[in-house]
């Protein structure tokens, strides 16, 4: 069945906007046709809206929205120690259930259409995920600090049993990646391993790097090297990889970075709460490094609405640089779509004929989007989630007029709110 | 007639929250009773949400909304020189009704009950106060910079006038204040006759200081003393007295403020757009100095949404204090309701027997907001402005169930975009 979003602007991927129908097909996924008077099966109207590329959230945990306001406003050696891991200690699978599905049904509702995620139980997450029609990058998260060796070593191959059987499910829109956390949580020989079967695999590696001081001084001191170097040397940051944060980069890593083309994935809203720091963003940028967005967990943010990052990610970039000018929307724009879709090598991205028909409609109709001199910069410096009127991943409508089609709103919301009762008790 | 409020939770002046209901009264325009099972002429639902103190918002230029999105994302004095100042010396006094009507739509609708403005052609600012039925304190910002004699005594005699004009407007909604505009952008003996003028009306100081370090340095070059020893010398930073941004401070300007309380109004957004810096709020706290919260002007935000606001104060306050337990939850609250009243010296701020019946209620029912498990905590992190369904102000409901009831929102979209065209057009 095909759709035409009818009597909106579009956003095309030069940047410039202009009053065009899409058409896109359900049975392929694709936008078929950008233009004026596109006969279809049936039309949805984007009267007073932008079509524009749905978008990608390229680093979250997504059931951590369990923990939304759990606890905040404390240091995070103690927020981590005393809040964040008894609670995902205590975390059942149903728990991972719950929250994924309530994080889908926020995605969907503020216009994010794929997704990467970094977690356990992550067969929970497939589920949510074939159920609520979205797409997204998978991969469990490999710890091995604090556990003995036959834990590590379990932890090692669930991180790849999963990437192996959950890669291509739901109908293609899951795809898996391997994720050691963090190049001070796992150890080097662990590491080498996760590397060496993400190669033999075929996925990206997902990890954090360079997120806080704390962690880059301890491989500098022991090693000699800064930690992308470190990485580097075992073989990490392909152009297929994508790591989140990159607060921390010395010169050399910006040029490796440059060098060697893996995805950064910015998480501006996380840097700030948790104190981690101010990314070198426009230097980032000047130097031709690819980009992403995400919003981290929940619990460090604490909302998944990537109209809030795109924000936060042009107004930290100025003040990082010093520079009014740095970091301009447009930029932060191709960050929070292509920039998504190319670090978790996903389709989507791009409203263009033959792209995937992963789109949203953008409501420009709210006072605080009044009056348009600039279609560019109100979706990043005025719109919210909640601006978002309709939702479209793989060619289907997940959201119309605000309606979530693939989930029940009232459902989702209780079953979350119980499970976080119980889990708050349990903790 | 009196309202009952029923079947929320409320947010009282402790920063607790428990299920209440609140009873006010339009006659009077106060609270009568918090409390169970309350009797009243009408009910107005709040299950399901939060009332609490309508949002202040401290500092803004209300008709700046015309411009917002007319220029980004360039360095501050291009963008000043260039786009901001042209548009401003084209701008009509029905422009500024325009403007301002549109701002008041969206404070409304976000949450914000109260506000203070600096600009021109105020009178029509009363005009649409008078109309949207919100509280105020406005000023004619008064600038000698780049003026000749006789046009900057003209431009501190209708500061004056206005002033002495419009105070007790609005059924007393409207209350006045004195506004040179900066420390800079005043001769020394415009601001000591400014000053004079406040005191004998009784009206406090609103003025922009510290902003930049543009704008501290000329000062401590010329005169060997900081901004805020030059002001306090001119006789300025009375307890009644309020300022925007305070960016650029020193221990002794911290020490100054201390014991002298005036209010500070801190503006985020704005301070990183503009890549102007990050204010010392956690010391500001940790010195017991009064504050507030402020949007400033739509053009370096760009919405007015006091919710965005809370949220940058307390992430970036995280960030320039270094420290994950700064400006805690509470702390923005307070600085963005009792603090915003206290600064502006306006009833409001609390939900509280015989305070102002200037109310919201905040719906804690989106995805976004669940789990409940802290609702302040909610109301900083992951609350937006589309959040608010019911706005009171003075004891009268302005909206009720997301539907503006003093204003027609479509005609003054409408009036907004045709003035801002024809305004883009002749700048």
């Amino acid at each position: 069945m095909s759709t035409t979003l009818t009597n909106g602007h579009v956003l095309h991927p030069d940047g410039s906007v202009s009053r065009a129908d899409v058409r896109f097909e359900q049975s392929t996924g694709e936008i078929e046709a950008v233009g004026q008077g596109l006969a279809a099966d049936r039309t949805l109207s984007a009267a007073g809206g932008l079509v524009m590329p749905g978008l990608v959230n390229a680093h979250t945990h997504a059931a951590m929205t369990l923990l939304r306001g759990y606890a905040d406003d404390k240091p995070l050696d103690a927020w981590l120690s005393e809040d964040i891991w008894p609670a995902e200690s205590a975390l059942e699978p149903a728990d991972v259930r719950a929250g994924t599905e309530l994080a889908l049904l926020e995605m969907i509702r503020s216009g994010t259409t794929a997704f990467a995620d970094m977690y356990f139980h992550m067969d929970e997450v497939v589920a949510a995920v074939e159920r609520a029609g979205l797409r997204a990058r998978l991969a469990h998260g490999i710890v091995t600090v604090g556990k003995d060796e036959e834990a590590a070593t379990a932890d090692l191959q669930e991180g790849i049993d999963f990437a192996r059987r959950a890669d291509g499910e739901a109908k293609g829109r899951v795809q898996t990646a391997i994720s050691p956390h963090s190049l001070t949580t796992v150890d080097e020989s662990t590491l080498r391993e996760a590397i060496q079967a993400a190669r033999e695999l075929g996925v990206p590696v997902h990890l954090h790097a360079n997120e806080t001081t704390e962690e880059v001084e301890p491989i500098v001191e022991e090693r000699g090297v800064r930690p992308l170097a470190y990485g580097s040397e075992l073989g990490l940051f392909d152009s297929q990889d994508f790591f989140a944060h990159g607060v921390h980069l010395d010169e050399t890593e910006l040029e490796l970075l440059a060098d060697r083309q893996p995805s950064v994935v910015h998480c501006p809203a996380s840097n700030m709460k948790l104190a981690s720091g101010m990314a070198p963003v426009e230097a980032l940028l000047d130097a031709g490094v690819p980009l992403a967005l995400g919003t981290d967990g929940a619990a460090s943010n604490n909302d998944l609405d990537m109209f809030d990052e795109m924000r936060d990610a042009a107004l930290l970039g100025k003040l990082a640089a010093d520079d009014a000018s740095a970091v301009p929307a447009e930029a932060v724009i191709e960050m929070a779509t292509a920039g998504g879709a190319r670090a978790l090598g996903l389709p989507g991205g791009q409203v263009t004929p033959g792209a995937a028909a992963d789109l949203i409609v953008v409501d420009f109709e709210a006072p605080r989007m009044t009056p348009v001199h600039d279609h560019v910069s109100h979706l990043v410096y005025a719109a919210q989630g909640s601006d978002v009127r309709h939702t479209i991943v793989d060619g289907t409508v997940l959201m119309r007029d605000r309606d979530v089609l693939p989930l029940d709103e009232q459902a989702v919301r209780e079953t979350a709110q119980t499970r976080a009762e119980r889990l708050a008790d349990r903790a």
